[in-house]
């Protein structure tokens, strides 16, 4: 063990372990995840080298043997809960992904939840023996987010009582689903229906793509890897190509929405049943935004601990690089997010579950509050871990770019986040909508419940933007209920200016959708302010749960820090709403600084407290025994390029070269 | 050509090719540059497969072919001035690095720099024929940026007549040299100098590691690669440990500094002849800060321009995605960003050239200016066209996220130019330490001149931190020379601040070190602003140049968007400086919105005018044509993965995974 990191251990003012369970959700369920994890790390069957030495194949080859590893472990050790599945697998795939992921988490659900009860007979037994293997196919080359842009079509032929199905043009060809490329043979593809020339929107249908014995692609289909990409080295993503695929009718999905043989459309019930799944995956990725930045700030802050560089003062050995200001003004606001959105995360499973209960005995009334909440902090958390996984990553000076740091990996396989499910500026200005709705709901009288009623007190308080004198500023910048108040006001104020710039454009154009796109960088600014509000928030309610005073007051230290530093990075919102000072904002400099002083001792242990095993960190900068130095030698000696002494590439071109100079 | 690219083009408002000859220096310049361009194109040695499609080991031994046939090709074509070898080699390389970089960039001019008379005559020829290719050897395992931290050692023998040259730890092997992996066989290696007792500090060897004819490693060298990295996948950044390896006393570098045959040293005459290497290195970095961000705006902008995405208006089609708000905010501050920090580049190469002039007759005097300079405005444009670079790629929606759009290799590329040559927080820091003398000489009453003269000005006018509404605000939001003063005046605010919290500091505790440190986070934020008023004003300045009033329009309405758009991400720092009013900036907003709009019709050409050429560009989105989504089908197909039409791991472990279950 390394001595400098043995002796922040020895200074922690709190018992990690308590704080361990915190996180966990209870003792029992830290004792649990730590024998799921134990599980893997004594299997022979996942010792593997580092998939940064292999090839692209190579990776893609390991990961299809884990994923069908996995689902024969799973089996016989009997875990099925999804939380103790997920647990497993997460430190089976560490910084990577898992090959067949979208079979368990897209196509099996969808079946699940969308094949008639004749459908259900068939499908279910072939998709979890897995003789079918299949994706979600969605998204085509010319089209994500719009879904009434999507181009593929399926149309109905009465006389043979089969779809027919097409890629129209090149921007139509199905691109990117996960396992598409070469691992599923079936995928369920989203198509426009078209029926007795009829369109009606789309819908889902189950197209097998390949032979389910020789695996080699049906006629008619073209199916591939779209290509190398930022990341997810180990997942086939694919595109698909439909030239006159013909289907059995019985190949929609008929749970809901349904052609007759004579092919009559049958409307589905409701449309507001899909919109389950989403909001469930966004609330998902907040608890991942939280995972990447609490692995990033793991491995930035055992490594600062560890790592001497320059001098403070003359003469004297270099100091940790944790000792210097800089560092830990990096490092530490980042500390407090990871914390921040782990407390997020727990809120947003909670709350997914409490309100998917009230859906199922018939009451939406929570849903679009939900939705709206789910999509900013899918985008507001995302953002933030996405940067602050560099600042991580560049903390750590040249070893950062090191792979053995793991933080390249961690970065490329969590930015995509920003994007899927829901590109993020498209996911702010969906809050938005919902925010600047509720407004006009306010101003009109109605009554808000949920993280919106603040637009209630606004409206009463007639929040005006004024010259900031003239305004008693109102927020203490000691207490956090009052940072609380501070950041609501901001919320508000600034869903006012957008709600305001909509009904100026309004007035100067004429129809209602330039007005909502000439104010878009308002909303998404509106957005911002309200996840901002959020987070603080229900950071600040947590500490009302945590009854050990020791770890109270340290994570009492982080929250005021979050809640600080983000007024600092967005100071001339708060100055503008007239909620701060000008002297109050140097004042909030200067306690900045003594938070982060406060917090130093604490850092390791604060980063131990996640509880982020090596084998699952898999990086040598992040190691809980500090011994980096000698690790990273060991790592770039097994490096491919070292096996052998000679390149052959100096006998082909550096040798010949000289006779020629 | 795709129609919606020939409209924009068809839309701009000004002369392309113009506007190219100003970014180029002149119509010929523009000329010559694309003479030496086409050499590349038509040459079918450069005819190569997407590196993104080859394994480390096979992009390593392409680029070794390229580097071999470079220098050949140069020779042949007579191409030797240094600005022309450089857009050759940019051209080849497109968005990766050569292989041979480090040999010419520093083992070279190290040698033709530090050599002495007979030193030359045995190296230099050497080297230019690359019997011995080099590298430059600083860096270690457990040391960057602190140089007297370094541990390798070079004892003196005289009885031999001979150094000693050991890396005693193993934080002390030499550690992420460029080439020292495999391809040198020499290095010249930085180590601590005793003789006859006495430590001297950092001197350079010239230290063979390989058999010249065998390239096999020589006795007592453990050299080797260290490993997969985040880019830099063509270069074999290499470790170095010394064994006791002996070396004739001649291999010392002894044009300044000697070691007699006795062991007498013999001090060099000055330490200033150093620091001209670095100043020149950093002022090239911030001309690939503009070049990284001009390929990233280039590439985003015309795939924003023939992108179409959800709706405006119902029932109307998909929109270009260039007429999104949102859209345009993020890339046109980025475009103008770029346009900065080019003609920032200019002014820096031409500065370094002429002070290089003074300094040769002995005039040293601006030395610490430009050193101040460069170190700053390395920190400020890495960092912003690094988060800039992300953010073009994180516009185009998922296909940002394929090695298709070039996006992700030139991000990998060009990031650790934040962490190299000066890592950007410490050099933030060294730019402060020149702003807070030069603070202190101005309130002593010297009169200073250069990038920092305002400072007396700031000393006149008593610049205090107080009640935004108590103090008149100065600045006209629509002239630009009133927004430099403004961005001067947040400027001399954010160095008083910085140096006042030093003394309030040295007030409390005792010593100057611990002050610095903890003044640290205002230190740098003084840096920064300082840099944004140099950018600001160097963009100002440029368009005094320009004759054309139609360019002279444009790159008003960019510069006048760069100036307030930075206004808006930093508005704390001038509301807090009493600088600007709260109405003002609710004006400003709208005033971005304006420029959006004004620059919408000329987006494209203003990014045809960098004149990045596809074969350079790389990129399937960025292509002059537009013709994006069949290219990128074609590109996917290509794909290694795709060599076959079942992958291996089928009948590996998905067909005897059924049986199993």
């Amino acid at each position: 063990m390394n001595p400098d990191i043995v002796r922040e251990r020895q200074n922690a003012t709190f018992d990690v372990e308590k704080l361990t369970n915190i996180l966990d959700g209870g003792p029992e369920k830290t004792k649990r995840r730590r024998e799921i994890e134990t599980l893997v790390l004594h299997d022979p069957d996942f010792k593997e080298e580092d998939p940064n030495f292999l090839s692209r194949s190579e990776r893609y080859d390991q990961a299809v043997r884990k994923s069908a590893q996995m689902i024969l472990k799973l089996r016989e050790y009997g875990i099925a809960d999804p939380d103790e599945i997920y647990c497993y697998k997460s430190m089976v795939s560490c910084n990577q992904h898992e090959a067949m992921g979208l079979h368990f988490a897209m196509f099996r659900p969808t079946l699940y939840s969308q094949c008639d009860n004749q459908q259900a007979k068939i499908w279910l037994p072939l998709a979890d023996s897995t003789q079918v293997i299949g994706t979600y196919a969605q998204t085509e080359l010319g089209h994500g987010t719009h879904l009434r842009g999507l181009e593929t079509t399926a149309t109905y032929d009465p006389a043979t009582q089969e779809f027919v199905l097409n890629s129209p043009t090149v921007s139509s060809i199905k691109w990117w689903p996960g396992g598409l490329g070469k691992t599923s043979n079936h995928a369920i593809v989203l198509a426009q229906l078209h029926t007795l020339g009829n369109c009606h929107g789309l819908h889902a249908f189950i197209v097998p793509i390949r032979d389910m014995s020789t695996h080699e692609p049906l006629p008619g289909i073209v199916v591939g890897d779209i290509g190398p990409k930022f990341g997810f080295s180990e997942v086939d993503n694919g595109f698909l190509k439909l030239e006159n695929v013909r289907l059995p009718r019985e190949n929609m999905l008929m749970k809901y929405a349904k052609v007759e043989p004579d092919g009559t459309y049958v409307k589905p019930p409701s449309e507001k049943l899909t919109y389950g799944t989403m909001v469930f995956i966004r609330s998902m990725i907040v608890g991942q935004s939280a995972q990447a930045l609490s692995k990033s700030c793991t491995i930035a802050i055992r490594y600062s601990a560890v790592r001497h560089q320059s001098e403070l003062r003359p003469g004297e050995p270099e100091p940790q690089i944790l000792d210097y200001q800089t560092q830990q003004y990096k490092l530490f606001p980042l500390l407090a997010t990871a914390y921040a959105f782990i407390f997020v995360g727990q809120y947003m499973r909670k709350t997914y579950h409490r309100i998917t209960g009230d859906i199922n005995q018939g009451d939406f009334s929570e849903l679009p509050e939900l939705h709206a909440l789910s999509a900013g902090l899918k985008a507001f958390t995302t953002w933030a871990a996405n940067s602050g996984i560099e600042v991580c990553r560049m903390s750590c000076g040249g070893h950062g770019y090191s792979r053995s740091s793991a933080l390249p990996d961690i970065y490329v396989n969590f930015t995509p986040a920003c994007t899927y499910e829901g590109e993020n500026t498209v996911m702010m200005l969906q809050t938005a909508r919902y925010l600047v709705k509720s407004y006009q709901r306010a101003k009109n009288g109605q009554q808000l419940s949920g993280s919106v009623s603040y637009l209630n007190e606004a409206e009463h308080q007639r929040l005006q933007p004024q010259p900031v004198a003239a305004r008693p500023t109102v927020v203490d910048i000691n207490d956090l209920a009052s940072l609380v108040e501070g950041y609501k006001l901001r919320a508000a104020t600034l869903v006012q200016i957008a709600a305001k710039s909509i009904q100026q454009e309004l007035q100067h154009r004429k129809n209602q959708e330039d007005a909502w796109n000439n104010s878009a960088i308002d909303l998404v600014r509106a957005s911002d302010a309200h996840c901002h509000y959020v987070v603080v928030k229900l950071f600040t309610d947590k500490l009302g749960e945590i009854g050990d005073t020791a770890i109270h007051s340290v994570l009492s230290t982080l929250a005021l820090l979050y809640a600080l530093h983000g007024i600092t990075q967005n100071s001339g919102d708060f100055l503008q709403a007239g909620l701060l000072s000008v002297p109050q904002m140097m004042l909030i400099s200067a306690r900045i600084k003594e938070l982060l002083s406060q917090l130093r001792p604490n850092a390791v242990a604060l980063v131990d407290a996640f509880d982020i095993r090596d084998k699952k960190l898999n990086s040598v900068l992040g190691r809980y025994d500090g011994n980096v130095y000698e690790h990273l030698f060991e790592w770039a000696r097994r490096s491919p390029l070292n096996s052998t002494e000679v390149h052959e590439s100096f006998h082909k071109y550096l040798k010949p070269l000289r006779a020629k100079l």
